[in-house]
């Protein structure tokens, strides 16, 4: 009987999606469990939820504790950080794109790239040539690969999966979903796998 | 060189605090570290953010999150839980008794069987009569303690205390302080303790 895969839905302007994103592939390696990368965009979920900012914006005591929580969780991980000058950056041409990786199968180190621009180079992801950069790097044909992210067809597909995470309880990122069980949080990251792998 | 201790901030209507508040002092006991009970209220914390309940109420698919999450977790933890037919109940009156418990030395009992009452037996802990019940059963004077909890004294160190919070930073409960430094959660107990291990 084969394992039940973990829905990995993240949000490359998310700093705890930043820790999630550099450490699933090798903990779900070990684990034996199957990751399925469902980018997605929280501004809609937020919006939904009152929102018009990251929470960490509009709740400055959360902000300034994400922030130092942040950086003493990279050092134990042994991750680069710096603060971004800029937060929260548009993950939208980053998550199009990543849906083309993932149908196309390099939706993880893709990932990995953006969310070191991101969170430890202080890089403007919003930026067309950082993201073709970083496909080029992949060795991948950035100019097709954008041109491809950015047809009405993935433009919708991204619509529909940030509805789907509405839909599906989701109110933040990262969030991992086993069948019909769901974990918020960097912090479950462990919990999701464990829970993929019950008998 | 004595280590640090920690100061461990909880509220008695927090659902994470009630996971922290069971196994505090057995965790602190095997890391070696002093635990210091705190307890406040999130009331004044919260409005002082806009919230005029719990995030949980306001925000519906946080809450409907938090309580399987809890469920898991307590499952996880060999913890009873039950869903409290009531929530937040108002944990004013165990506050008050909790900070003449942290003065004479049994507050960490006295916080778990108050923290049991509400989240594994759905009782009504803002009722005089299941305070007294509780400190009762730990063979205490019961009337003695509520009126050294209800002295005008204790009610303003409860408030000195609460209001401390929200200057320490604090904006949720349980939170956990090892010298300067701040930790947010049930889930961050380890990390504040190892924290405090720190040469």
């Amino acid at each position: 009987m084969s394992r039940p895969a973990v829905e990995f839905w993240f949000e490359f302007a998310s700093t705890y999606s930043y820790l999630s994103v550099m450490r699933i592939e090798k903990a779900a390696a070990t684990a034996g469990v199957e990751v399925q990368w469902r980018p997605f965009l929280l501004g809609p979920v937020f919006l939904a939820l009152g929102w018009n900012d990251s929470p960490f914006n509009i709740y400055p005591p959360k902000g300034r504790y994400m922030w130092r929580d942040l950086e003493r969780l990279a050092a134990k991980e042994g991750l680069p950080f710096r603060h971004p000058s800029r937060f929260p950056r548009n993950g939208l041409l980053a998550a199009r794109v990543a849906l083309v990786g993932a149908q196309e199968g390099w939706v993880a180190p893709f990932a990995r790239a953006v969310m070191t621009a991101n969170f430890a180079e202080d890089r403007e992801i919003t930026d067309e040539t950082v993201i073709a950069g970083i496909l080029g790097d992949m060795g991948l044909a950035a100019a097709g690969v954008i041109a491809r992210a950015q047809e009405d067809a993935n433009k919708r597909a991204l619509r529909v999966q940030t509805e789907l995470a509405a839909e599906l309880g989701l109110f933040g990122a990262p969030s991992f979903r086993v069948g019909d069980e769901l974990f918020w949080g960097n912090d479950r990251l462990d919990d999701a796998l464990a829970w993929a792998c019950r008998p």
